[in-house]
């Protein structure tokens, strides 16, 4: 299975690109996350897997031979643990690849990185309880969290043509906006632009529609993680949410980071999975002795804003808040894929799963301002003498992710990055 | 523009296809509806033109140079009307195509018919003002219709990947219901299954991220409407639905049917389009005088379901309700594309539009079994000794579409069709 150890998380490895045994690089050859890049914007993507500050092309590596990133991911489980153990063997020092892979890396600096593949449909969960409480408690101060809560892995659909790769910038939204005290909604441009913390599942290997995944064989069907903000317009949202949720307050953008770090390379930060005394366990179809015994995996996340005039001045992004995958949801990706299908509905090849805001229980640590400011009243401090409720033109956010345990090498997600360009006008 | 009316809509004209003149046939030489059809299972699939009871294939008469429905989606709107003038004249009788086209007509009998397009994201609006209403009175009874409602065009997101075309059946989903007066969920098949009565819409050409769908353009962007059934299982939507909308109780399934009957086709059939006095105006970006004029589309709308006991006696099905897109609809076609686009969303070459349920303003035309029954509490009566509250295992609906107009040629939409299976077993 996706979460056994093998020698390909030995921390004793190391490999002959330097830069990933450097204390710190989130690409060492432990963690070899999947991405499309191209050195130039005439070119077609490749598939290309990450190591210290080099890109290894896989297919000049000879190690595939299409550039399909959609196809790859549908790999059988061993043909995915056979084609790591290939490339963590070809990337060790002292082995055999060393001549002949030199010429099939590229730098970093000089790749630009695609979306990580043809994205089907993309559906967003809300498994953050902090973060679902925190907000129902904005609206029902005495019953934040609805009945449902905690047997139904809730989730909606989003849209998939607005994902972008990180490091594309987007336009502020305009929208209808109505304020309590106003009688007739306005046209402008959303005045309470939020960034949501979450993490994006790739589904690799499809279903037949009519046949539910079982939980046991859920994480055959996942590929891997990525960093996912999935920005939200508040006031848009406030108006237009009723009855049938979210629509024109999430579609505008959401921001995927490039790199998949594979369920594969996940394996040593795999943590039980339980509930609170008192909660009521999981039906059966979301219930399983490996989910309970290792159906979390441990994430820490962390967010980074950027204001543009710190940006002027030189100053670096400021962490705003930090939390924890496991600590923050309430259920597992193999319960989401498990309720995804229980129902028919087939998940496709390069589908994603959004897992919803993921907050720490502690306020401070929230993952959206909106949490963090007690839904825009109490402004958070920012840097030196800057403070927000809510993003303004100019502010770049970015979310990080490491995985760390003890006596195994440390792993990171990349970045996942956008920054908020200024509306277009209201005529447009 | 798409909505005028030219010498491919005279009622005088008659094709060398003898089907194609017969009265009520659906596919006369004033429709001229696209889809994808294929002569065998291991052929791809290719595109043809409805006539009569054949269907032209458009490579085979020259008149395109590939198979991929969604590029002839894109065409411009004048390369679009370039397209039927062409097909129109050449099955003209009397025409210089009949003897070169006759080898590219495949018998409708020996076609089978595919998903008109590649869908990318798939939209479902709510624009059904009785619907809504209706819908509405069963949860709040003093207050059914939201005050967002006559601002907002409400839509939200929903699956592409479980959209089939009409005549492919589905299991009865399976998933997590409760009743008011239990205490847990239980998982069981549906026992509120339903269908939708829907128009879909296809977009053809589309928008760059960041840049909204004027009202005036929006129409450019539109290839043309299809019937869509968006299944629907009211019990297990009763439970999920709060607080982010419609999940599972829709993904397990929609059919649309096969043919896209184009704007252009539709011309004949325009309408004004009003508000009850004593309503808001449309906001301006909402709002034009060509919208005004002519915004709705006249298009009667029906509903036929046939038990599978009905089958076994050879009863052919009977209409359960009638409607009309015009009388039903609260906002327009135009009215969704500047909508869905206002916030900077990208629709794509491909995406659907449902518009959600269609009902009349009579209680008896609505399109659902949710109000035709008050919410499951009064059954229909169906055929001569039968009856239902929601639908049962083999059950078959299928909905039918016309436009007619004095004068005019009446059209027709074709078939959208499925059957329920049972359900999968609970362990499956």
């Amino acid at each position: 299975v996706s979460s056994a150890i093998d020698e390909t998380h030995d921390p004793a490895l190391q490999s002959w690109v330097d830069a990933a045994n450097h204390d710190g690089c989130e690409f060492p050859i432990q963690n070899l996350p999947f991405g499309r890049f191209r050195e130039a914007a005439d070119m077609d993507w490749r598939i290309g897997v990450a190591i210290g500050d080099q890109v290894l092309d896989l297919r000049r590596a000879g190690l595939i031979d299409s550039h399909d990133m959609n196809r790859l991911m549908r790999l059988l489980p061993a043909a995915r643990r056979d084609l790591r153990a290939a490339i963590s063997a070809g990337l060790s020092r002292g082995g055999a690849k060393e001549a002949s892979w030199r010429s099939a890396l590229v730098p970093m600096s000089r790749a630009e990185m695609g979306l990580p593949c043809m994205i089907g449909d993309y559906t967003d969960f809300y498994i953050g309880i902090h973060h679902a409480t925190a907000v129902g408690k904005l609206f029902r101060p005495d019953n934040p969290l609805l009945p449902n809560y905690k047997w139904v892995p809730i989730g909606y659909h989003g849209r998939a043509s607005t994902i972008n790769v990180s490091g594309r910038d987007f336009r502020r939204p305009l929208g209808q906006l109505k304020s309590a005290d106003a009688a007739v909604p306005e046209v402008a441009p959303s005045r309470r632009l939020d960034f949501e913390l979450e993490l994006g599942v790739f589904i690799g290997r499809p279903n037949p529609q009519g046949q539910p995944i079982t939980i046991e064989n859920a994480e055959d069907h996942v590929f891997g993680l990525a960093l996912f903000n999935d920005w939200s317009a508040r006031d848009i949202q406030a108006w237009e949410y009723q009855p049938l949720g979210p629509f024109l307050s999430k579609n505008f953008a959401s921001t995927v980071s490039p790199w998949i770090v594979t369920m594969e390379a996940l394996a040593p930060f795999r943590r039980a999975y339980g509930r609170p005394s008192g909660d009521p366990a999981p039906l059966p179809y979301l219930d399983s002795p490996a989910n309970r015994a290792q159906g979390a995996i441990d994430v820490d996340l962390e967010v980074l804003l950027q204001t543009a005039r710190m940006r002027e001045a030189g100053t670096a992004p400021v962490a705003i808040t930090r939390s924890n995958f496991a600590d923050a949801a309430y259920w597992t990706i193999a319960q989401l894929v498990a309720h995804h299908t229980i129902n028919g509905c087939s998940l496709m090849n390069g589908d994603l799963l959004g897992t919803g805001t993921l907050s720490g229980a502690d306020p401070a640590t929230a993952g959206s301002l909106l949490e963090l400011t007690s839904g825009g009243k109490s402004p958070i401090k920012v840097g030196r003498d800057e403070q927000r409720t809510f993003l303004e033109d100019g502010d770049t956010i970015a979310l990080r992710g490491r995985c760390r345990r003890e006596g195994f090498r440390e792993i990171g997600f990349g970045e996942c990055r956008a920054t908020v360009l200024p509306a277009a006008s209201v005529s447009a």
